[in-house]
């Protein structure tokens, strides 16, 4: 296929009816059984070539970025980076090989089980056609190409990607050059294809054909979809990232110790992107008699910035007034205007006394730029706080040598997918070892959603047992053409 | 604590008590932390010293369960055997420590997402408490003391037993051995518990206390479990193992060439147990004209065996005459008599055709001592059917090397968790790659119940950033003080 020949255009600005949902679902399914028999280096290739073609079509994205969600050219061509790291990254995990979990127990008549041990090896095969949603907050690293879509294409799953309703003409050029990128590189016809609508996300996850689904966004609709994808006939994973407060536990050694250093560093973390991040520090334990407080009451905040979109903005302006009119919360720092399209941050105030007493809200997820000081009078109330969470993506810790803190780690390790030390939350690094998950809420299943890890989200386990070299897929043959690492008969030792 | 002390009597022959019920995971989620805090190495030694005195009680507990299932002496013990050998396995699993998938990122300035890269390292910890649901037809392997038991213990949960109602006196006597073992090796209090009754293990998987739950059975009741698990305020995962044919694709040229063979390799597969096992071979394809059906016809087939308990003889005998009343299934062998309580094995025939027409109840599990031949006209006709199933535990082909099975192969690869080649699915080996798992009905989700990877299934990541060696599980400190194996800077090289 000459790479002149351009993909047919995309039409995502309204609703994707119903028929043709069902039409890119076949479309997506009959592309599975090729996109997973592609041979894991070329599947490589692919991926490398999506990110490449994307980033020779950033000075023709951005701007539509910058458009469509108001967010800056630096903060946009940083995640652009961000996502194009992502694919090549997942590009070298295919090189490599271990994410497919070989493992191979060769045959053992003396096995002490009591019968023989027949020949068995396993290996992870991907799932089929998954649903990405896209976020409204990442419009490149959540969305069309984002971590997601990296992560199933990786695993040898076509994608059917739903755009976020907030940014739909960047999703129709992204999903262009993504569809370019993919033909000119030979990957399979229907391995990645596009939806637009809250129907039309309802009705792909309920499709039999499809196998899996992923979703970053709020509560409310994430679990509306998860439960939608439990109760199909046929039950399937639904890898949603809904909310978190990522709540952070400053002690009194810090708080005297790093006090400016702390009161910057929480600044730039929740004003960050306006606060419209999912990791951003929403609710902050400070000692109450700490001088932080008083630093954080005169501090210079950034000025008002134009969040995602008008619901964002409707939202975070009802959740901002809600908060601050409770009597017991009181605004430290910022003014709230509800009348305004950009909103100045804001830093809320309240004890923790009354959020133990059952002040609630306080600790509900506000999306935007504000976060809530929590004030804390000993060690025990700070702790309680801890044990009164519910699931996090993040707990962070700004501590010392001097303190003592190992029930307020296990209590937090109990919460949180990741914990922090002496850092900020925001700012989650594509890692092999990162962890953006939690207990539910923070997501619906305990995977990561950021880093290599998250594509075992669509992938499978299968044993061959007595199954000939020539009917086995390379990776499990007894020769290990691929040289794919392997366990064998229980060593991973290579 | 001294040997000598025993544990109080448990009551299991009545259902527990909803205050019971509660009052037994509140124990359980007392003692999660001690236990996720245990040792790796002591985790090991209190699983040898369940497994040892469960092979020391050997005399007490097979008499029970001879009497409770009606299975014969020699599968028991077998039995026994394969359930103290799978809890030292999971021991040897913890000395290992491969199972935590421990991965450290060093920090990296330099790191190409275009941001430094911050000391990330993950690992696997245990989930909090687990209900395991015993199965009917495995009274050890899949019960009290069975493989979800062993892994859940092993990955560090608490582990709450929904006795099986088909053996509660044996239930009751290996829960008593089980208690003591653990008293007697130091393990938590409250970390092995155990309940009766239907209400009480739907009480149990809907309390916010309990994490997972884990089960054995029919796909109406282990639906019903999955979807109250999947409709908490918390979901939680849940493992359900419900139901599989086990299909069984038998070549022209093995037919020819091996007839005798196959004829008593299915007779001794489909009738061991008295056909109760998850892995029976509930239908097997075999050319129409060829003479292995005729052998099938003449066979001697094994006498009349009772089964496991009154309600799964009517649920066995229910389902025989339905399948036998069916004009198009005729009875190749074998009589089915409705009014004897030990009902003889049976083997019943229809059409490929039949099937692919849509007489679907002859793909309905049948539990019991049955089997369905399905004779096919030419190859299509045999892959149609293959392409015609619903998610399978195993899925089996019979060749030779004369045969083109690449379509078929691929085609089983989607349908079921395990192939096997030349073998019987039946006596499922406990081993590190093994996969006792697939695609819906078989499971409710992709993962395995038996060999060493059941062990993830109770286990979740959790990402340290930056956080200081003092601070950190001894797993993830630098210096690897467990020595266990990990990936390190994304290379997972010894």
């Amino acid at each position: 296929m000459s790479p002149a020949q351009t993909a047919p255009p995309v039409e995502l600005q309204s609703p994707t009816p119903p028929e043709t949902v069902r039409a890119v679902v076949a479309q997506s399914a009959a592309a599975a059984s090729a996109w997973a028999g592609t041979p894991l280096r070329d599947r490589a290739c692919v991926l490398t070539a999506v990110a490449d073609a994307l980033d020779a079509a950033a000075d023709e994205l951005i701007p539509l970025a910058i458009s469509d969600t108001n967010l800056s050219e630096p903060r946009l061509r940083g995640e652009l980076r961000r996502t194009t790291f992502q694919l090549r990254l997942f590009s070298s995990v295919l090189e490599d090989g271990a994410f497919l979990g070989v493992r191979v127990d060769h045959a053992d008549p003396q096995w002490p089980m009591g019968a023989p041990r027949p020949d068995l090896r396993r290996m992870l095969i991907p799932v089929g056609p998954v649903v990405v949603f896209a976020a409204s907050n990442f419009p490149f690293a959540f969305s069309v190409a984002g971590g997601d879509t990296a992560a199933a294409l990786a695993a040898g799953c076509p994608v059917i990607l739903k755009a976020h309703s907030g940014h739909l003409r960047l999703a129709e050029a992204t999903v262009s050059v993504v569809t370019a990128a993919l033909r000119d590189a030979h990957a399979p016809e229907g391995v990645f294809t596009a939806i637009a609508g809250v129907d039309a996300g309802k009705l792909a996850i309920q499709d039999p054909r499809v196998k899996a689904g992923a979703f970053t966004g709020s509560i409310h609709a994430g679990r509306a979809l998860f439960d939608l994808a439990q109760s199909r006939p046929e039950p399937i994973p639904f890898y949603g990232e809904l909310g978190s407060l990522n709540p952070t536990f400053i002690t009194r050694t810090a708080a005297d110790e790093r006090r400016d250093e702390l009161c910057d560093g929480l600044i730039a973390s929740f004003t960050g992107s306006a606060g419209q991040l999912c990791t951003k520090p929403g609710v902050v334990l400070i000692p109450s008699d700490s001088d932080l407080i008083e630093s954080l009451r005169t501090a210079t905040l950034p000025g008002g910035s134009l969040l995602l979109n008008d619901r964002i903005l409707d939202g975070y302006t009802d959740a901002v007034q809600s908060l601050a009119g409770d009597p017991s919360v009181e605004v430290l720092a910022g003014t709230i205007d509800p009348t305004v399209k950009a909103p100045t941050p804001t830093i809320l105030k309240t004890t923790a006394r009354y959020v133990l007493e059952g002040g609630s809200s306080v600790l509900d997820e506000c999306f935007g730029p504000t976060t809530v000081v929590v004030s804390y009078d000993d060690d025990k109330e700070m702790l309680d706080i801890a044990r009164s969470l519910v699931g996090q993506l993040t707990a962070t810790i700004h501590g010392t040598d001097a303190d003592e803190l190992d029930d307020l780690v296990s209590t937090l390790v109990g919460k949180a997918g990741r914990i922090l030390w002496n850092e900020w939350p925001t700012g989650v690094s594509v890692t092999y070892a990162q962890q953006h998950g939690g207990p539910y809420p923070a997501t619906t299943t305990h995977s990561t959603s950021v880093g290599t890890a998250a594509i075992e989200r669509f992938m499978r386990p299968v044993a061959f047992q007595n199954v000939p070299d020539r009917l086995l897929p390379p990776e499990l043959r007894e020769a290990n053409p691929l040289a794919v690492p392997r366990m064998v008969d229980g060593s991973s030792k290579v």
